[in-house]
């Protein structure tokens, strides 16, 4: 199995990418959301690019069944049930909801890699199960941290580290390119201390100028679930509960 | 100063670049030939993108004063004067020498930043002299590994991290992007043993197994000269040469 990391958050070759497993990984915030809401009982998430866009879905469904989530320019988004913190997405919340959701990086790189045969999302709370997965599922795999705003983001990239790290431990034949050296570099010299890569890191540093700090221990828990969202046909669920793989 | 370094060799914004200084890296083996060889005394390289171009270009200079070197798939060109190892360019055969160079990453590399305000050829032979360069320029600077084959280059981005260490050695008020600090941690990882780094990546891997093993411990000599190639209209000189700064 061959591992890579796409370091900067451009479309790759859909022809590759439908033979290749991807995990999806956008710590501040958006899979730290993801993963948290279907952990708390979220029925599935909805990816969507625009506001106006996730306006539109949420009138598709009946009324009090939906919840709209995500930020723009790192903010809330007026008339939107929650920001972009997974501390909101408590099951008291939740719980049985549909959550339409748009952000500036993470929701954008699902579609970006929706020719993947088997697209996830990971963060740091449920990397040991995607490491099983990814291992189980036994197909290449590309890791797309979601950047920011177009340019490579450390944190994600420390995270994918993880990834590979976990995958490393159980199995032997792995072979890892140029890119996912680096990002297993990157994760070795946080491991003890995520939170420093976050604060080093552009995006970390302006969460924390916006009075969001807070999020930042929040994102750095380690392997807190194992659930492993999938992403089909435009919606984020279970995988457990999706029939597949 | 802010500098950030372009992961993957793709073409940058040439607006942003015309405000920048641009450090182009191909260790393995491009920019370490460049620099050896105008150190030994060629009066300059011009780098071109193609087999057939580099033949033409020889033909529009008197006879005697002009050699071929470079690579196609990492072999030597039939009827080039040299490959791509910086081992062969020797002041016995280089000196007052124009050299006309085709190779798979480096020499597209110049052309890819060629909007850059001061662009420069680094490897680890000179960077305490190019960090000094860029340090007086007091440009944004934009360090462009040339990777491999379009992708990311391991060894590439430690010697620019190498760079970014000797940088922030001589200044504190440097700032950083994410792949700045990405590269700066990588150097860190193999400060002490950069063939390690080499051993690692797929073209280092791909040279041993060609038989070019011996290129690795040669293109890992750190510092060993002082000269700052530049490249102005399509040709690169010592910068001393060219009368600019």
């Amino acid at each position: 199995m061959h591992i890579d990391v796409r370091l900067l958050p451009l479309p790759p070759d859909p022809v590759l990418l439908s033979t290749q497993s991807v995990v999806v990984i956008d710590v501040l915030r958006a899979t730290s959301v993801i993963i948290h809401a279907l952990s708390q009982g979220a029925i599935e998430i909805i990816p969507v690019e625009t506001v106006e866009e996730a306006f539109q879905r949420s009138r598709t469904y009946p009324e009090g069944t939906t919840l709209l989530g995500g930020e723009k320019n790192t903010q809330r988004i007026e008339a939107f049930d929650f920001g972009n913190s997974p501390r909101e997405y408590g099951a008291d919340r939740v719980k049985g909801k549909r959550i339409i959701m748009t952000t500036t990086n993470g929701t954008q790189a699902f579609h970006a890699v929706s020719s993947g045969r088997m697209i996830m999302a990971g963060s740091f709370y449920n990397l040991g199960a995607v490491a099983e997965r990814c291992l189980d599922l036994n197909l290449d795999l590309l890791i797309f941290p979601s950047g920011d705003e177009g340019n490579f983001s450390l944190e994600d990239n420390v995270c994918g580290g993880m990834l590979i790290d976990r995958m490393v431990k159980k199995q032997k034949k792995l072979t890892l390119s140029d890119a996912a050296q680096s990002a297993y570099i990157l994760y070795q010299r946080f491991r003890d201390d995520l939170v420093e890569a976050f604060r080093l890191s552009r995006h970390g540093r302006k969460l924390i100028r916006l009075g969001l700090g807070e999020d930042l221990p929040y994102c750095a828990q380690t392997e807190i679930t194992r659930i492993v969202p999938q992403f089909q046909n435009g919606v984020i669920k279970d995988s457990l509960s999706t029939g597949r793989p």
